[in-house]
């Protein structure tokens, strides 16, 4: 790969040899149907297949992909089956078709062996979504992309639409391959040049909308709910003034005009300096509503963030919990919403950590459409310097049977994540995070999908199916990567503990005396924060049962998520057997030897095939990088806890930094 | 005063009553005869006096101000006397002249009072220099001036020489009247665009040199060790290289082409990035000698900063001592300095804190000439917007008898500082650390002035002398303040706690675990760093009798730096009766209730005269962020130490921030 080129990722050209090698026909018309056949007329371009468009002709062909109209369906799904030789995709729709296509690009020489049964796809949710926190113009603090750990954005460069937008192309392909079908193409913190992007900068996202559309991606944007005023030169955004309600009408009639099949709006309102509706007294549906009439007509969905506390909390006052915030504002108005209103709710009560338990918010509206979201990009979990493979975090937590239902279920509006891309030549920074966003587009499809095979799926796909010794190797660096990372760094779910500003790194005390409202409460004697109903902030309340009384006793709350929920001594026996300072001291020493052994795993790795010497080399250097923070985590908690605690290590190993 | 209009400082028109509204006569030639005589004329068209040059007329002057020129004396001294209803001025050069103006201008009225005897002034140091940390082009961490709570650069903007620079004229009068002579007009951290100050830009610097020189004042250039690379476009800057040498030579010569009278080199050299000797493994000695002599032939110096140490240091390594650097570095390569190289040192062997030990460098290097330096811009004690008066505390160091002579008199190199103003209307952000730069000249000028009487000095001067309960007021809230601020911030001359990156406000672990060198160890039992000789980093033994044996022993080591030396137990007694942990309460308590009677004082001075509203208005600006400031700094370190030592208030007050 030279320097200008861009990786493949989980679409390498060998991934579709068994395809291009044979003869497919495809039946159907309309412009996703033009994308299948394209697709298929490429990789029997390089591979000296055969691509047929409804006539029959000489001989059967090995693969059918049609589209068999059928008025009551709808959706994404398709049929697949292989019989007396020939492998058949069905679907009612053509983007059921694309999905249909990658999904025997997956199966890779497996979908032309022996016959199997028919079986039917369709996706969890209907909306598969992923948010770019991409700015327009460079952001003095944040950059280009806020949190992006991969380099500049794809879609934007200093204040303009970049000129050449084959990358965002490529990318709307990797995305159809893993089955995520929207994309917010700004930040949600909405600044000066982005909010024109509603209005006079309209034609940047509609050049946007033109390259995502034959993969059958919408494009949604990011507005302020300021717009009316800094955009729109109306004196008020108040959303019951008949003047504001207008102006949002015409501006998205506007929209739709220039963009037919624009997904919608994505809001984050009163957060974090936000504008919201709280400036003029109304209320979160008030404010969600305005824009969701708006859209309406368009058929047009408003994304509304539940990401909303006190960023100036006093860290003296004991009283406010952060946690409580997006119960404490939403639950209140659950039904008051329009029905194209998706509340879009953070996994855990804090922010992205990398482990939290599930927000309460989500099982505590049924009369509100809630999507979950995630974070592919690595914030919290080593910003795609650390191999952190996340699909086994996101997995549990969609699992999780929260009011009955499982997350998933309970997530009637779909999943939404912050996507982990950039300009980087390999897309992610570092190259095995890729694995993060296949797994996202992959799980949002169908949550129930193992992260392990899912895993496997991806390293087949992106490195070649015919190398077990590699795969065995990858599997096992990143299978268990995303738990290697939790042992290294804050201990016990208590969280944060980072650096403050860029969230990399160890800083126990970081956050401990701030306005963010995330505190651990370490003193000689122990370390958690009490959120108890019997003694603390209450928040365990917000829980239906049975976790409501499973995380409010300090006997059965789960080990990993101990600090979250209770502040205890440092001898505290964890149900594991072993005390808090302990295991403290045990998962540091543990977290910081797998990440060394990470390593040697990968020194073992030949370059060659689609490891490429570039490839390999990219990896090699993050993982030095990886090892020394691990360390420094490693070191800096033990001190830490060794100075407050002064308990020592049970096996006699340096605990002081020494 | 408008938006736009300048503060007057200590220069007043009505400071110039005295002699404006009277006759003198100036005698003698040259340019600075020529300021004094401008001055003089001003002053009387304001106030209806009478200047004469030379020629006698009606009726005997009330004022003399005449050079005798004497081969012998080529200093800044004069000789003032008042007999017979005439006050004389005698000067040996027509700088001593200026300054002798200036102290009429201090005495006012009592001039032109009863009759004194002749008395002789002149200044301790032959240089009294400013260092401004000004950026050419804005530095996209540090700013227009690194370090700088006053707004922009007097000198630069954005990456250009100021079109106007009546700033500077204004500035240069200001400085004289203190006794400035010297001005670094850009930032120790030579950067690209100052890089070329010294060659394509140096037109730049001659125009300020234009400015200044009217007030006796020489420009000084910070240039980059890396300089013959950097804009010289040689393969090296090996200071034994004969084309590096060569190239200095002529760089120095262009210089002096330009500017006749341009005093010198500043270098910061294998400090904090900074390139330097090091970097070819030559010493400090080479690297400075190598600029000496290339300004040698025109009577230049070189201001070479003994600021080196490892900045990557890791926190873990309880061996290497920040603080032993200097002295590490520089004390072997005593006489080997050129006699035109000043070892620049800072007061103290950290960095500019409220309170540090003196460095033993300072003591160490009887055969090199040594310059102290300060620091007038309030990096680490409130960032002028806490009135914290500084005086006492030079004073204190400058007095402090380090090796059987006063540190004042071991500056052979003089005193020179860090500059605290910018383009801000009030020259300094807070009106009242204009005190600062006004005592800073008057110290380095006689360092055994009183610090209370400078004070007064200035208040007379700058809100003039007629308001006695104004006088008491400002005298009450500035007199004290420094060891205020001390005591709401860290404890004990342990130092630093301040928040990363902008050292602003409390961050008690903000550099606990970090690469410079600053910790304070604290743990459950105790708090504190061990450079003992007897089991520490041996950092005490840098010290000349009698103070290696006082910092060595705990018992000795005064309290206020008691844990700069020694790490002791929460409960260990003072030579005060208190102990640690209680001094830690209880001086935190009175810091911030000492830091909010401030505002009550203030509160009291009316509007009116030199008391302008906008003056008013901005000091109760600050005043309310230092009392919150403080507030938050008591809570911070009482909480911290209160956590880690469990000892709870001997008074009940609630030391956990609630």
């Amino acid at each position: 790969m030279s320097e200008t080129e861009v990786h493949h990722a989980w679409l390498p050209p060998v991934a579709w040899q068994p395809i291009g090698s044979r003869r497919t026909l495809v039946v159907g018309t309309g412009p996703l149907v033009d994308t299948v056949r394209n697709e298929v007329a490429q990789a029997c371009a390089r591979y000296g297949g055969e691509v047929r468009t409804g006539q029959p002709g000489g001989g059967a062909p090995d693969l059918v992909l049609r589209t068999d109209p059928d008025p009551a369906a709808d959706g994404d799904g398709y049929e697949l089956v292989r019989a007396a030789g020939t492998t058949t995709v069905r679907s009612a729709t053509p983007a059921g078709l694309l999905y249909g296509l990658f999904h025997v690009v997956r199966l890779g020489a497996a979908a032309f062996g022996a016959d199997f049964p028919a079986r039917t796809e369709s996706p969890a949710a209907r909306r598969r979504m992923l948010d770019h926190w991409d700015n327009v113009a460079v952001h003095p603090v944040m950059g280009q992309v806020e949190r992006g750990y991969a380099g500049g954005s794809l879609f934007w460069r200093d204040g303009a639409l970049r000129e050449d937008l084959s990358r965002v192309h490529a990318y709307a392909r990797l995305l159809a391959a893993c089955g995520i079908n929207a994309v917010t193409v700004n930040n949600v913190n909405v600044h000066a040049a982005e909010a024109r992007l509603l209005t006079d900068r309209l034609a940047d996202v509609a050049a946007i909308a033109t390259v995502l559309r034959p993969y059958g991606i919408r494009v949604h944007l990011s507005v302020s709910f300021a717009a009316p005023m800094l955009v729109g030169g109306l004196p008020t955004a108040d959303p019951v003034d008949e003047g504001v309600r207008r102006w949002w009408r015409e501006a998205a009639g506007r929209v739709y005009a220039a963009i037919a099949d624009f997904g919608g709006f994505v809001v984050k309102a009163d957060s974090e300096g936000q504008p919201g509706p709280f400036g003029y007294g109304r209320s979160h549906a008030d404010g969600a509503n305005l824009l969701a009439a708006a859209l309406e007509p368009f058929g047009g969905v408003v994304h509304w963030r539940a990401f909303v506390y006190n960023h100036h909390q006093d860290w003296r006052d004991r009283a406010t919990d952060r946690a409580r915030a997006a119960y404490d504002h939403f639950v209140p108005l659950d039904g008051r919403f329009h029905a194209n209103v998706v509340l879009q709710v953070k996994y855990g009560p804090i922010d992205f950590q990398p482990r939290e338990p599930l927000s309460p918010v989500i099982a505590a509206m049924p009369a509100t459409s809630v999507a979950v979201e995630l974070q592919v990009t690595q914030e919290y979990t080593g910003q795609q310097r650390h191999v952190c493979y996340l699909a086994p975090q996101w997995s549990e937590l969609l699992r999780f049977p929260l009011a009955g239902r499982s997350v998933a279920e309970l997530a009637g509006g779909g999943l939404v994540a912050v996507s982990n891309v950039g300009d980087d030549p390999f897309w992610t920074g570092h190259p095995l995070a890729q694995a993060n966003l296949y797994a996202f587009g992959r799980l949002a499809w169908d949550p129930g999908a193992d992260p392990g095979e899912l895993l496997d799926e991806w390293i087949s796909l992106t490195f070649g199916p015919d190398d077990p010794a590699l795969r065995r190797t990858l599997h096992l660096m990143m299978d268990g990567s995303w738990r290697t990372y939790e042992r290294y760094t804050a201990p016990l779910g208590v969280g944060f503990m980072v650096h403050p500003g860029d969230h990399y790194g160890p800083a126990v005390d970081g956050y401990e005396y701030s306005r963010w409202g995330t505190y651990h409460f370490a003193d000689r004697d122990g370390v958690g924060v009490d959120r108890t109903r019997a003694s603390g902030t209450g928040f365990t309340g917000q829980y239906p049962a049975p976790w409501s009384d499973v995380y409010e006793s300090v006997w059965s709350c789960p080990d990993e998520l101990l600090l979250f929920f209770h502040h205890v001594p440092y001898g505290h026996l964890l149900r594991s057997g072993s005390t808090v300072i302990q295991h403290i001291y045990d998962t540091h020493f543990a977290g910081a030897e797998q990440a060394a052994e990470l390593v040697a795993w990968w020194r073992a790795v030949p370059v060659g095939g689609l490891v490429t010497a570039e490839l390999h080399a990219r990896v090699t250097e993050r993982l030095g990088e990886q090892v020394r923070c691990a360390r420094e985590w490693r070191d800096q908690i033990n001190a830490y806890f060794w100075r407050k605690s002064g308990v020592p290590d049970a096996h006699g190993r340096p605990v002081d930094g020494s």
